[in-house]
C-alpha cells in the first residue's frame, strides 16, 4: 500500500503528481471527474469549474508554462481555457500523470488514524495513508453576500456563469469588481439591454496591456532585469498605469482607499472604455432587494431582470471535519502556505493567491513536497511551524489589507525562495 | 412653388433644413424612408442604413453636438447609434424640420429644365426646382471587391451586418481595416469560432482612449487651448498613441506605408488587445478564394464559414444620370465641396469625410447654403469654381494618400474657415 494520496486532478493535483513522479514516489490520486483539468476543464462533470467561454488565463503566456514544458510560443499572449487545458494536458500525458489518476472517484472523508490518515472514498471503499495532499482548489463553494430584502428576478453566482446567452436584452446587475465581475460584466455588455457593476470597495483598474505589452511582462522586465527593488518597480508601474488609463473616476469607478499594490488589482482592457460607451455603469454596495428593484448606498435604484454575485468563494474541505480543519480560520494559518502545524500529514496544494501566476508557484510546491516526502528534509517542530506562520501573517498584515478575500495571498518571490530554501531546489 | 428641394432626410438634410429654416427659406424635402435619421436609424426601412447593432459614434460627445444644442452631458462620452438618433430627432422636432418632410417618397430623377431642374417622385408627381440640395449620403452603395475564385460560405457586405448572432460558433474572414472592419470584427469576437481580418495596405489602429480622455479631444485640446500647429499637435499625438498602444507590429498588424496622419486611421479600443488574447488573427491581401477556403497573399490558406467585406462604399446618385453627373470623377470636383462648376444649382451636403466630426461640419455647410441661396453672397463664376477646386486637390494630395477611399477627405479646420468666410459665419 502507497504512502500518499493526492485529492483532485486540477491544475495543482497533476503538477504536484509530476514532482513526486520524479523523485520516484508512488502515489495514490483520486478525481471526482472523469477527466483532468479541474477548473480549466470548461462543464467539467465533476461541477467544480466556474469557468466560463470567454475565460483567458490574465498571466501571460511567457510567465505561465512550467520550468521544464514551456507553452507553445505561437500561442497568443493570453491563453483562453482551453488552450491553457490542452497545455496541461499536454504535460499530463508528457510525464504519464492521466494513467495514475482515479477517475469518478470522490474522496468524502479523511480521518486521522493514529500518525496515519483514513481516506473514505465514494466507492465506500477505506484506504489508509501517511500523507494526504489536498489539491482540491479553493474556487468551487459560492460566497453569496446577505443583502436586505428580495429580488424576484434571476439569481446566480459567477461560478455558474457560462456565457452572455440568456442576458441577451435584459437588464443585469453584477455585484463585485473583482476579476469575474468585470470580464462577465464586459463578456454581456454587447447583448444585455444594459449592465450595471455594483461594488463595496471598489479596485484599482489595471490594463493587460501598457504600451502593447502584458502588463505582468512589465513586472518582470523591471524586477529581473532592471534588478530593481520591487517597491520601485511597483511605484513606476503606478505611475505608467495611471498614465495608461488615465484616471479612473473620469468613469465613475471610485479610487480604493489603499494603494494600489496593498491587494489584487482588477485586470481588464475593456471595463472603462465599455463605461465610456454606456454599456456598463458603475454603482456602489447594494443597500437592499426590492422585487425587480434594487437600491443603492447612494440612495439611486434602478430595475433589472437578473443579478450575477461575482462575490467569490468560500475555501471549503467538504471530506474534513471542521473539528478537524476549519478552513474559515485555519486556511491561512498553514505552515508554508501547505502544511497545518496540528496535523503534519495533511499538505494543501495550490491554497495560495499570489500576485502573479499561481501554476508556476505550484510547480514549486510540488517539488518543496516531494523532496519533504522523500526524505530529503524534515518539518520543523509545531513550535517553529507556529512562528513561520505568525511571521507569515505579520508581514502580509504589512502588504495587504485585512481582508477575507486576502487570507491566502503570498508574496510570490519570498514565497518560492523560502520553498527553494527549505528543498535546496 | 418653392425654389429648393432636399433629397434625404437623415443627419445632412434635417441639418441643412434647419439652416434653411433659421434663413426663412422654404423647402420640400423628401425621404425615401418613413423617418429621419437616415443612417442613425436602425433598420430604417429606406433600405439606406449601415448602421450595426453596437454601433457607436467614434466621435466623442462634447465634439459632436449642433452649436446651438448640445448633447446632454448626462450620455457617455461616445453614443450609439440609438442616443445620437434620439438627439437627431430631438433636434429636429425642436426645429420644426419632421413635419416638414414628404415621407415614403423617393427622388426618381432629377434633370436639368434650362436654369431650373425637374425632379420626378416616386409618385409620379414631376416638380421644378431651382436649387436641389442632394443630402441622401455617400455609404449606402457597398463596393465589393473582385478576388479570383469563387467562395462556397456565406457572404456580406459590411452594409447588411446587424448583429454577431449569425457569426456564433462560425469562423469569419472580414475583409478590410476600416473603422467598419474592425468594429465588426470585434463584436464577433467573442461567438465566433475564430475571426481573420484580411489587410491590403493595413492602417494606423489609433485607441479611442488615450490615458482615460477620447483621443479627439487631445487633438482639440492642443489645437484650440495650447494653441499648438496642427503639425506639432499631431506629431506629439502620433508619439502618445505610439506609448499608448505600444507596436502594433507586435500584434501582426503591419505599419502602413504612409504616415500616421494621411489617411484614417482605424479607431480601436480592442483590436489589438483581441489579437492577443487569439480571438482574431491579420492576415494580407485575400489573393484566391477556393471554395471553403481562402488563400492569401502570404500564400498561407485557410478554411472560413463566411466572408464580412467591409471594403467601404461607392459614391452614387441613382436619380442623376451619370452623363449628366458621374459621381466616380466628380465627386471629388466640387466647389467647397458642394457645388459642380457645371450645375451649380446642384449642391451636395454632407459629401465629405473629415478626420474629426462630420456632422458640425454639415452645420456649417447647412449655413453656408442657407447665406447662398437667402442672397447673402453668390457663387463665382466658373472659371473661379474649377481654380478653387484644383487648389483643394493639391492641397489634398500633399495631406493625404492619392486612393479612391480619401475622395471625399477634407481638412476639418481650413475647410470650416473657407465656408465661414465666403458666408461671413
Amino acid at each position: 500500500m502507497t504512502g500518499i494520496c493526492i485529492i483532485g486532478a486540477g491544475s495543482s493535483g497533476v503538477t504536484v503528481a509530476k514532482a513526486l513522479r520524479d523523485k520516484g514516489l508512488t502515489f495514490d490520486i483520486f478525481e471526482k471527474g472523469s477527466d483532468i483539468g479541474g477548473m480549466w476543464r470548461y462543464e467539467n462533470d465533476n461541477g467544480q469549474s466556474s469557468c466560463y467561454a470567454s475565460l483567458h488565463i490574465d498571466t501571460s503566456r511567457p510567465n505561465l508554462g512550467y520550468s521544464d514544458f514551456p507553452i507553445d510560443p505561437s500561442l497568443p499572449d493570453f491563453l483562453s481555457h482551453a488552450q491553457f487545458l490542452r497545455h496541461l494536458e499536454a504535460y499530463a500525458d508528457a510525464n504519464g500523470i492521466r494513467e495514475r489518476v482515479t477517475f469518478r472517484t470522490r474522496v468524502d472523508e479523511v480521518t486521522p488514524d493514529g500518525a496515519r490518515w483514513r481516506v473514505t472514498l465514494s466507492t465506500g471503499e477505506v484506504r489508509s495513508y501517511a500523507h494526504v495532499i489536498i489539491a482540491n482548489g479553493h474556487l468551487s463553494d459560492p460566497r453569496m453576500p446577505g443583502f436586505p430584502g428580495q429580488f424576484d428576478g434571476e439569481v446566480i453566482h459567477s461560478h455558474h456563469y457560462r456565457t452572455a446567452a440568456p442576458y441577451e436584452g435584459k437588464r443585469v446587475l453584477v455585484v463585485g469588481l473583482g476579476n469575474s465581475a468585470v470580464d462577465i460584466a464586459v463578456d454581456i455588455a454587447r447583448r444585455a439591454e444594459h449592465v450595471t457593476v455594483s461594488t463595496r470597495r471598489s479596485a484599482w483598474i489595471m490594463p493587460k496591456y501598457l504600451m502593447g505589452v502584458p502588463i505582468d511582462q512589465w513586472t518582470g522586465f523591471m524586477v529581473r532585469r532592471l534588478r530593481l527593488p520591487v517597491t520601485w518597480s511597483r511605484r513606476i508601474m503606478s505611475r505608467l498605469i495611471r498614465l495608461g488609463v488615465g484616471d479612473q473616476r473620469r468613469f465613475g469607478v471610485p479610487r480604493p482607499e489603499h494603494p494600489m499594490w496593498r491587494e489584487h488589482a482588477t485586470l481588464s482592457q475593456e471595463l472603462l472604455p465599455y463605461i465610456g460607451h454606456g454599456y456598463i455603469d458603475v454603482k456602489p454596495d447594494v443597500a437592499e432587494l426590492r422585487g425587480n428593484k434594487v437600491a443603492f448606498a447612494d440612495g439611486t435604484e434602478a430595475a433589472y431582470d437578473a443579478i450575477i454575485y461575482a462575490t467569490g468563494y468560500r475555501i471549503s474541505f467538504p471530506f474534513l471535519a471542521t473539528s478537524l480543519f476549519d478552513p474559515s480560520t485555519e486556511a491561512g494559518r498553514l505552515y508554508r502556505r501547505m502544511v497545518p502545524p496540528a496535523h503534519p500529514g495533511l499538505i494543501f496544494a495550490g491554497l495560495v493567491q499570489p500576485i502573479g501566476p499561481t501554476i508556476p508557484l505550484v510547480e514549486i510546491q510540488g517539488k518543496w513536497i516531494a523532496s519533504l516526502l522523500s526524505g530529503a528534509f524534515s518539518l520543523p517542530d509545531r513550535k517553529e511551524m507556529e512562528r513561520e506562520i505568525a511571521e507569515h501573517l505579520d508581514h502580509k498584515r504589512r502588504t495587504y489589507l485585512a481582508s477575507d478575500r486576502y487570507a491566502l495571498e503570498v508574496d510570490f518571490r519570498l514565497y518560492s525562495s523560502q520553498m527553494r530554501s527549505d528543498a535546496r531546489l
